[in-house]
């Protein structure tokens, strides 16, 4: 384990993406997005992604200065064709669409399709809490890693869901999590370690019990989370982030490209119910009694949001930890790319 | 037990709210949304209501003939007072203008307050999909009895949500669940029943393991599924139905009406995306495909809403079972409204 400033890590991967002919404003953004992952403790979607996007880009996977399209388009909606950009860059433009028509329109619904991975869903759903306006993202992932409800075999992506909603305060609202028991980012995460698992993440190739995170790379699969709600969750964002925006389902069969995303965010504005000022207020109160409430022995009450909040605070401070084998793979990177370690290394 | 015809139990119940006041045709429409959760097998959410709710007409939570009133209103949006008639006819015409608002507008959001308890909430949901337009509902209960992750003591509604797209298939897509562990209702069963319920389902008022459905009645609560995942969702479900519409959140600590809902809907047009067509054919798709994955052993693999399709088949011909215990309190009532069972227990 190293312990790297965010800051270091952040110029690191500017120039990681930037040697592969990613214009800089892209490159800096995409890189904020997976800082910022890693800044909220969820390493599954931080810098080790500079290995797995830089492989995807050499394999033609990605197109490192593509840019959206609108291919269809009315006052509340918009569908969007990713074109195979970074899918950072295709969820970031789907959001402010989202927004603006939002602003506009009071609610609207953005899709987008050829879109690559897009990271942190979280990311663009409190982007637009940011702009008083509820986010709210369904997405799919076409490359399957979950069962179906007391089935056998990979036909589910993680499939994450996210909510964020604007509070005018400290405390922050983010639901974000996978439909899986666990992103696949914190199977990898594990093996990285070489920790166990709990045996209620994954199943092996046989639909046998494991604690093992390799089982799952070899031919085992991840459980929805929550039994048949889980599996209800993920289906959902199965219809709407794939059928809907055109998108490839989980369970198509189709294996390249490796990790296509689609994206459905639907967006309210406040000011079309009670009002930002009253949705914000009530919000917060909301929350802080939330915090303020007894807890079990040893525990507090947190809101969706708040641990993310906390890590990156400390974070910020004390720096980003990454396992040895994502840093040497990081470093294995930056020797085929040509890119000069010395100045994050210090 | 006692088993009952749908159709008599349904002639009884718009007896039984006529003798109330109702007007014929809201009497009709309430004991529809009712016997129809029967049929779908969820019983928490079916004609043991008709002593609840006439409960609530007696001592003036309801107002058997009151009309919902739009009090804001934009092309994609509207608030709807409820004005505390009973919370299906509030629901239905949320459902009804989201819908309607969808058609027109491709995207719509419409909120309800003053409302009373809705009842099974993939009612609306699964409406909307019959009109080819997406349902998203979120609802938050008033009436707190869940409580948050860690937390102890009854801060959260059972908070529903539910999602049902059209298929335009004999495969119905219909996700409906309480983001309690499981709803209110089911323990209300359990108690009717005399049975013991899973440990993972409540705790008792000093926070202890425990498998009495009696002691969530005894200052208990039930706890949110999955962890932190549930505590989430029904924290969306408390900032979208309470929050967002001016209703009554879980924590506010207000006891009467007893039963307010706080419901938000979000209603999505497929022809703003890939269009109606290419969704159902898409949606049938992937549902067929997901029924005829292999599965564990002694089990199949269903999608979201089938087990509710083939209750329904079944109790259509075998007729619908009532608790003891249900059927007394549903005798009382009627004796008390001078209501002629006859023809029921014919």
């Amino acid at each position: 384990m190293i312990i790297v400033p965010a800051d270091a890590l952040r110029e690191l991967g500017v120039k990681i993406f930037a040697a592969q002919g990613t214009p800089d404003e892209k490159a800096r953004f995409l890189v904020d997005t997976l800082i910022e992952a890693n800044l909220a403790g969820h390493d599954s979607h931080g810098v080790h992604y500079y290995v797995g996007y830089s492989d995807r880009v050499k394999r033609g996977f990605i197109d490192v200065d593509a840019e959206p399209a609108v291919v269809k388009e009315t006052p509340t909606s918009a569908l969007v064709d990713g074109r195979w950009a970074f899918g950072q860059v295709t969820a970031m433009r789907v959001a402010e669409l989202a927004v603006e028509k939002a602003r506009e329109s009071m609610v609207a619904g953005v899709g987008a399709f050829n879109c690559n991975h897009i990271g942190r869903v979280g990311y663009y759903t409190s982007w637009a809490a940011k702009q008083g306006i509820i986010g709210n993202m369904y997405v799919n992932v076409g490359n399957p890693s979950a069962c179906a409800y007391n089935g056998l075999g990979k036909v589910l992506g993680t499939n994450p869901y996210s909510v964020s909603v604007p509070t005018g305060s400290e405390t922050p609202f983010l639901v974000d999590w996978a439909t899986s028991v666990v992103a696949q980012g914190k199977i990898s995460v594990a093996r990285a370690k070489h920790a166990k698992i709990p045996t209620t993440w994954t199943r092996d190739k046989y639909g046998r019990v494991t604690d093992d995170p390799n089982a799952v790379y070899n031919g085992g699969w991840l459980l929805p989370f929550s039994e048949y709600k889980g599996y209800g969750m993920s289906m959902i964002c199965e219809l709407l982030g794939a059928v809907l925006t055109g998108s490839r389902t989980g369970i198509s069969g189709v294996a390249e490209p490796p990790s296509p995303n689609g994206v459905f965010m639907l967006a309210v504005n406040p000011e079309a119910f009670v009002g930002l000022d009253a949705f914000t207020e009530g919000a917060s109160r909301l929350l802080s009694q939330m915090k303020a409430l007894p807890a079990e022995a040893g525990k507090r009450v947190m809101v969706p949001g708040e641990p993310e909040k906390e890590s990156k605070e400390r974070r910020l401070r004390e720096g980003i930890p990454i396992p040895d084998d994502t840093w040497a793979q990081i470093k294995a990177l930056c020797a085929r790319l040509g890119v000069d370690m010395s100045d994050t290394e210090k």
